[in-house]
């Protein structure tokens, strides 16, 4: 059997209790490590599990899958990721192998990000489509999230913007060289984010556009859902471009309409009381009905 | 402290083991019942706890919600929802007047079908706003779900639909009477949602509409998703109207458009040769690109 078992999203004890049963009696247990992040890391993973875990890394996934699913006809082999398995990221392809391979399969849920950041009080019924933000270099700046956000605005729904993770870069040289020299991580900052959509509302300002998004629209920004050291801020665009929520993983709320109940919680995370009154005057688009 | 603690889906194992030392050591521990369930019931899930857990109905937590916040200032008192307690339902409600109290809280983030339904193999990025699908009455039929899922087609997108529960509620004359006697429960299929459904494309047909939704767009039954009986059928919508998955609880999902990664995984909860075939044929506007 292969188990698909989702981690949660705060640090090893966010497994189920059926996941850490599953984990701790499977032959061979896999952490598929390029599409998220824990809190902690392996090692405190493999001492709260009591088992050796084995790093998949995305080639291992993609190019080497038939050892992942080695023997799992006749034994359990367990497959770790960070949220659920079928959540911001899916792992469709280890499923259809293994369904191809003859291998039953099974999968146990956990918190993802798409519905965990209802805790900031929006509700998960009023979002439209979720858009990722890449780190934008000199030389491509894409800008087509925004109309996403705008297509989602434009019929008062907010959107959940999943923020750009680089793991296991190469820079073009390395890679030209066929060098494994792999730059730092990066995972791109709830402020980053709002920088570059502030970019963007200014190229279409100065298009001529009529803007869907401004400087004053009301945003909120979640660092480490699930973790004791979660932050969540809520504020304009602006304001947003210029606050630090600390290590990662970042997410980024675009707001649509609010209802009277979210601008409640959403006070809950303003940065101060001139905050609090900016969530009702500020953005004449997203005010309460 | 209050804390919101998500069970999960399935059963007694699927809450997190943070989540579980937590319910072991607080004060008092209330389950919140009326908006979803588990496949097992309190009994089950004190025994696995190895807690007493009280019972909180919609009117409790309405209207004596003070009652679950006593002493949470200074002791630890846990409140427990099927999935996460921020994702089909919110309880903002009860969060605010804790912080008001100056009650600090935490949430214990699990496994939402709003989230879950992504392991049928639909991406969660290209679902759009989710609806309800309440149980008409003779005299009471509304369709403006189908004008929601309708909007999501039109931009290729998927609807995740959630299905009526009724729980704890009285007859007319009962209600009248002040009688406090209670109908029994009663939880939509997929196969009655289907089926009001296709009355409404019936409807729309007969006023000469242009059809967004009809007889042969791909949809998705789901029931109990996460334990382990759970089952996924996907086919046309006439197909689902007569499909029978079994117990409690039930969603469905209409497709927009369909990845070809998707399609492929959707063939693997198709009831046979002819509906793997049907995914491919049968809806011109769903098929693959």
């Amino acid at each position: 059997m292969l188990y698909l078992i989702g981690l949660g999203l705060g640090d090893a004890t966010d497994i189920t209790v059926k996941g850490l049963e599953i984990v701790r009696r499977c032959s061979r247990v896999y952490l598929e490590a390029y599409t998220s992040m824990l809190t902690v890391g392996k090692g405190a993973l493999e001492e709260f599990y009591g088992r050796e875990l084995l790093l998949a890394d995305r080639d291992m996934v993609e190019q080497e899958a038939d050892g992942i699913l080695k023997d799992a006809d006749v034994s359990d082999v367990a497959f770790l990721v960070v949220g659920d398995p079928f959540g911001a990221t899916t792992h469709s392809d280890l499923v259809l192998r293994a369904v191809t391979a003859g291998i039953e399969y099974r999968v146990v849920h956990n918190a993802s990000i798409m519905s965990a950041v209802g805790c900031c009080g929006l509700q998960l019924y009023n979002f439209g489509e979720t858009v990722s933000i890449v780190f934008w270099t000199d030389t491509w700046k894409p800008e087509s999230f925004y109309d996403k956000i705008k297509r989602n605005r434009d019929m008062g729904m907010h959107t959940l913007c999943l923020l750009d993770i680089k793991v296991k870069e190469q820079s073009t040289e390395n890679l030209m060289r066929g060098r494994k020299i792999f730059e730092p991580a990066r995972y791109m900052s709830a402020a980053q984010a709002a920088g570059q959509l502030l970019e963007i509302v200014q190229n279409r300002r100065e298009k001529g556009e009529e803007l869907a998004v401004t400087e004053d629209t009301v945003c909120v920004g979640l660092a480490r859902v699930g973790a004791e050291d979660q932050a969540i801020r809520a504020g304009t665009l602006r304001e947003l471009a210029s606050c630090d929520l600390g290590g990662p993983l970042h997410s980024v709320i675009v707001t649509g309409h609010l209802h009277p109940l979210e601008v409640d919680m959403l006070r809950l995370f303003t940065s101060g009381p001139s905050g609090l009154q900016s969530l009702r005057t500020m953005d004449g688009s997203t005010c309460v009905s």
